[in-house]
């Protein structure tokens, strides 16, 4: 069962996508909703926000390409010199036919593995799915139920280095841009980290920033909270403390075991975390210092 | 204590609000910005929204009057001309410091009143309250209180006409334009209700379309239901079938009894009730086909 | 993968479950606590609700077969002799270590199927999944993945009575004792039903009662709800009508399309059929009047 | 308005609450509610829990005096003797009809002080407010509203010890047994707390343990949270760190500003706390090793 061709971009024409950040000052919607109109290209979404706080002005794009006047390869080179040195813009460009190629990460807990490889199956998730990583063995079966290449580096404090220098390697070699942590129980070095600047997608399953690091549902247990969260967040070199993504919450109560905090912890860790995904794979986010702003 | 001047709009120099509908087509947003930035208008909110399965587009436009080039009294005249005949637009114009003038309706009940006349103290809410209406007279000294005028229009079905004509005069009399019906025991006629189109602002205590008409949670506790809800809408003229404006949920379990569906229901009224008033009073709702648009 | 062997109930010693309603009057905790301590019973687990309105006694009562002096063999019978004859109870009896034979009927779409095969095989639900069974051929590999014997039966109005006929044989000769309508897309028969009194669990994905029937999310968009809902209840005969075991809900905007409810809508459906089942496994719910008591 | 004579326990007829801990052991149930059965009571609420992973036995009886053949006076003198040694209860007895006498502190703001006002003069609060107490002066109109006492205190480091005096003189003359801060901007010597032992109940604007102390908000816009919370919980010598009795939490995104997360959090305190509080005057909660035990 290849992903189904029911999926949203596949039916769809292709579109454009531009992420852009700038200092705030007036005018900008109308340079920039100019610019595609006069290059004959049909918005589709636009959402846009400005941080009055610290002045900055954050957007979210999207044209169909079919009849647009700049060919797909000079849109960024056009782009730039029309209108993002003039308003000093951090910007990036994406093409909704050009699925992220993603390498999920697993240790032993299968049930994120199974649901994004489920949502992946039934085509909810435009993106492709080269490989999975484990530094255990146990999900091998798992991964090959459902087609796809599993590769095993265990890890210890001495081969770490060596064995994540595999990793980057075999990314590379699945030109891999996006890896998703999905309950991988190992600490990523800030090497690592370093070649996927804000593209390795985790789980916490803790609300951070409470409970951040190890054991975070029996540290929940003990301090009493009558509601567990769960938070998805890009990796960055300070573990756990990533721009944030997506958070949801359950409620507990006394009769809840640290066995059912963990119970009901997982259903809202294989749904943050794909909601996460989702986003990224949409080319939702765009993170300012340390904050993601997710459109709609 | 009067309004605090902590109030949002109060502080901030005023602004202008469009609020726009119309048949999709290529370069809205670029003609709509670029009016606003060609008049020397500094955009502070843009909100759209394009409804691809019936070609609408939906708009939402917040700009500083300050150095407007437009005089505020003819923004309506000028944008007319340069784009609301182009674009067949239906639109409305509304100014930050124009505050609604709200009256609300009570019966018996308080939790909603008092809720609303507390946001209303502190300054949350932007409007003002010249008067409160009730069928009944329990809740005079609740209004004294908070020093607002309260009349009392007992109903029956042989005087509904004349008192609905006495109150449609009053509220006439104080310039009300908007009606809040915070737990109103009352069926309002339609021609009452078509004195203020999607202007009356209602709290249903359901889930809608769940449990319409009476006693709600009654039925709620015979069917079993494991979450309640409470709706707020634009009352129309068919009862409990305006559009919704906001919903929102509590858990409840076999545990509960239908005072317990009461007593946590009613939290659920005052804060569903008090969200739709602001989002009016914000100006940030638009109607279209009996749905709502909701702009951020 | 065999279902873990660090399933609960595995691991733990084996319980009995008591279920217990009868009119309500003074002494039957003491009576049946009484009861369990006379024969050398630990309570584990004891959970007792009395409706005052309608004067009814509810109790889950749990205990430890170790050390029981009364044969697992003999309890009902002793049971009913000491006091559910005394109180007039109606009762059921069960023990942790008779797993439900569990059969899972499906149609086309994945997302619940797959969610329960993930769960069964870490372990989570003390269960037997003897067969999968379904009116079309589509989900064929994906019940094959998890190694589960996947039977079709093709349903057309002139082969319905037949086709069901057919299924209850294979359903019995398997002596399944639970099905689990995980998206079933066919409206099962008085007769079936009847079959499996509060025993077939379904998913309707919608906020019951709101939008029974056909494309409720269809049915929610048009009518501009701000929040759907998924309920999971037990089949009776008048469809949608059943008790409903849990619901949850999520939040939707008007920027989600149908298309969008769907794919939120999903997430609601696999968690909210998972907590039933979870609950029925586990012996934790009792129906009295179309009304489900789901004890902790 | 005196409180509405419609409320639960002014009604019913009066009932004795009995709150047990002890080292779990089999037979506790039977024994306990032997005892009751015995001396003619009729239990109309029982609940207990048994925590496996510390070997605690909890539980919340209530049952109706009348009839009761031991008079309320010597209840626990009786229960003692017959079971309290032998089980090595932890135990605390209340009557329903002695209603908690309660002092509100508040600071500037009034939303949490409206809302509990507004909640005991329709009845929804089972308790008795004799004063309300502040650092400083700026609600006294807001407490003359509704007729209660307003008592100043204003404190700074130097008068804070003598002040704490004086507010503890003040509350013994009213026989307070409960302290509510209902945003009481002071924190409380450890002295002053240690007058109310688990009686005094705290509203802290952030999801503990994530953003104790001050300006939670602006810690969690900085953060990035997409969720912002509420904790209500027993005021210890440990700021913010005291059993937390009850939490909920509401969405965020990037649109929001501090500003706005302060409004909506708004919602979050005041609902919050009342539920503390009124699970407090309902007797059901239990202290044990700095969690609670809510009874349903």
């Amino acid at each position: 069962m290849p992903p189904s061709s029911s999926s949203g971009s596949a039916d769809s024409p292709a579109t454009a996508i531009l992420l852009i950040s700038c200092p705030d000052q007036s005018g900008i919607v109308a340079a920039v909703s100019g610019f595609i109109h006069e290059n004959a290209g049909n918005i589709v979404h636009l959402d846009q926000h400005v941080d009055a706080a610290v002045n900055v002005f954050f957007m979210r794009l999207e044209w169909q390409l079919t009849g647009f006047r700049i060919p797909r390869e000079v849109i960024g080179e056009h782009f730039a010199k029309a209108l993002g040195t003039r308003f000093s813009m951090r910007w990036a460009l994406h093409f909704s036919d050009e699925r992220p190629r993603t390498a999920i990460f697993v240790t032993r807990e299968t049930h994120c593995l199974y649901d994004l490889l489920s949502r992946h199956e039934s085509g909810e998730l435009d993106m492709d799915i080269p490989l999975i990583v484990s530094n255990r063995d146990e999900l091998r079966p798992a991964a090959e139920r459902f087609g796809i290449p599993f590769h095993c580096f265990p890890i210890t404090k001495e081969t770490k280095e060596a064995q994540e220098e595999r990793e980057l390697e075999i990314l590379a070699a699945h030109r891999v841009d996006t890896v998703v942590l999905a309950r991988y129980m190992q600490v990523l070095s800030p090497h690592f980290v370093s070649a996927f600047p804000h593209r390795i997608i985790n789980i916490h399953h803790s609300f951070l920033p409470a409970f951040p690091g190890a054991r975070p549902y029996h540290s929940a247990h003990q301090r009493g909270v009558k509601i567990i969260g769960g938070t998805s967040h890009y990796v960055t070199k300070d573990l756990d403390e990533g721009p944030i993504i997506e958070q949801d919450v359950i409620r507990v109560s006394h009769r809840d075991s640290v066995a059912d905090f963990i119970r009901k912890g997982k259903d809202l860790e294989k749904v943050v975390l794909a909601r996460a995904v989702w986003r990224h794979v949409q080319r939702r986010i765009l993170v300012h210092e340390n904050r993601t702003f997710v459109f709609a």
